[in-house]
């Protein structure tokens, strides 16, 4: 007996820059962990100019225009986001800010898989309830379980940037599962 | 019988970049409204490049050191955001990113003043929790009475973007004052 | 063309137990407007013991052991909740916590309104992104979209308690409206 | 040469009720860490009944009327909160309920410390910033660093619930410090 999906398309974003950065390296563990049926895709926010509203009613700015178009064909949307200040990067907030303007194809009524890693012991908690929050706005659906929090991420990834702690690899499988699954709960309405 | 002080020195910053932002109006106002003993400098934060940790580690950009130099001197900080999101702009956190990599000199034992504005009825109250939550990290202390949350803010600019709404006006005075008060409390520390 | 639907049973609470509560005239005003298709059935919360884990490992009590059965019948919870010191009362956590412990059949995977009335401007903003954090604990759901804070409730209301304000009313109609079609979405699963 | 100093008397309460809470058994290893020059007394919060403002109207009970009173008198507060579903205790919040009202004398202006102990790794950080920010509406002035986050905490106490762990310990001692110097600093305004 065999059910057959559409294949679920996913766009991923990483909230740091920075070469070497944990929660780049585990976006790019996702895409290694992604279930059958699921197709994981990385979207740059580095090259957006800082949100100014006067230049958005003169008309977005092309790399803008391509971000939030890659955004507004995904199914669903994958934040890996570090903690900076006890919340969620300025670069990463300045994206969804460009993508969450009219009209929000973005995220509107969109499945949400959130993920992030960080040096110390709370692994991005903090970050990602204020995230939580601005999807209560963009009326996203993020999933609930399993919470994805690599904490102590210096230990957990090998000096080429592979995620190698076996739990978490486990955790990650099991987030975009349960992403998958509740993308096409949502889709079949 | 008089007592005197030395000046309170106050740098403030506008989270909007937009010509014509009912924050950066709310920033000029509460430069009219500064009591006696209180100078109030502003800084720019749309001249600032998305965080990244890499260009950190090789020297911050000048544009940066400069920012980072006014806030060091200021005795203490005056945030003036709007709600983007249900938190504060990307922009403004990524001003507070920069302006928080070590030394953090900038916010460190400082006392602080938050105000915001906007369209809708609630006035920024997301965004300045959010903030608060920030400023734990950064072991700053803002001030608790009275939050200044302009809702409605339409209404109570005129067209050339000067407050005209008197009990508005009030409150930032009043803002002001208990920020002079409690700055001067912990600089005698 | 008729589509015939299973009804949706929610169980809702208020957070306030005073007589004349707002919160709890809006609960009544809610059952009024509650759509075809739903019933909405009240549970109390005054009644429970101080939540005390000595007590749950010697068992339930019969006040707690009924609470907790009622919700778990349920297809969907709303809540009713004041905001007080910028949270829910203690009185509503205190009844979520029994109902949480294992095994929380109360709110796992469950759909979830949430609504609030205040004297004051806001309207219970801050409770509810408070409560909306610990239903990512609970795995519950819940809807986005419309929020209802009921702000300066003392003038949408009676004298007998009864919510005349239209817009407010409409309001309340819509959530749970959109309460009853994500629940109907969330069964199909 | 030596500085007399007025002892800074702090009042602190445990947000659980279990008789072998990890957070009761923190609670008193402050006291036997407290820095010379503070007194740290206890106050029960297990046998205030349910908020509910008609019982306030007619009149404080008396158990509230003497948790009250202890308030008033300290010169600062102590919270050692465990996290339930992602926030403090219904019990916690209940308590802070009936201090909060007025005259809120329990509360106002005082300096505050801030403790939690967990089994979980992230040691009641989402709890602790959710009491942070009632706070803000009670007017009272938490410490920043260090915070005490106490998690897996079944490591660190012994069978008879003596909290065995050192580095812990030092935390505690460093934070009841911050707590004594705020205190002074603040009350000196």
């Amino acid at each position: 007996m065999t059910q057959t999906h559409e294949p679920v398309r996913i766009v991923g974003m990483s909230g740091s820059l920075r070469k070497d950065s944990f929660n780049t390296a585990t976006l790019r563990a996702a895409i290694e962990l992604a279930p059958q049926g699921m197709t994981l895709d990385t979207v740059e926010i580095g090259n957006l100019p800082l949100y100014n509203d006067d230049i958005r009613q003169a008309g977005y700015p092309p790399t803008v225009e391509s971000f939030r178009a890659k955004l507004t064909k995904a199914d669903a949307i994958l934040f890996v986001t570090p903690e900076y200040n006890y919340s969620i990067p300025g670069v990463l907030k300045n994206a969804i800010d460009w993508a969450s303007r009219p009209p929000n194809q973005a995220f509107d009524g969109k499945p949400v898989g959130i993920m992030g890693a960080s040096p110390g012991v709370i692994g991005t908690a903090r970050a990602q309830y204020h995230l939580r929050q601005m999807l209560v706005f963009l009326n996203a659906f993020p999933i609930n379980k399993p919470e994805v929090m690599i904490g102590q991420a210096a230990t957990r990834f090998d000096a080429a940037g592979r995620l190698v702690d076996e739990a978490t690899r486990g955790f990650i499988r099991q987030h975009l599962q349960a992403l998958a699954d509740w993308t096409r709960q949502l889709k079949r309405a």
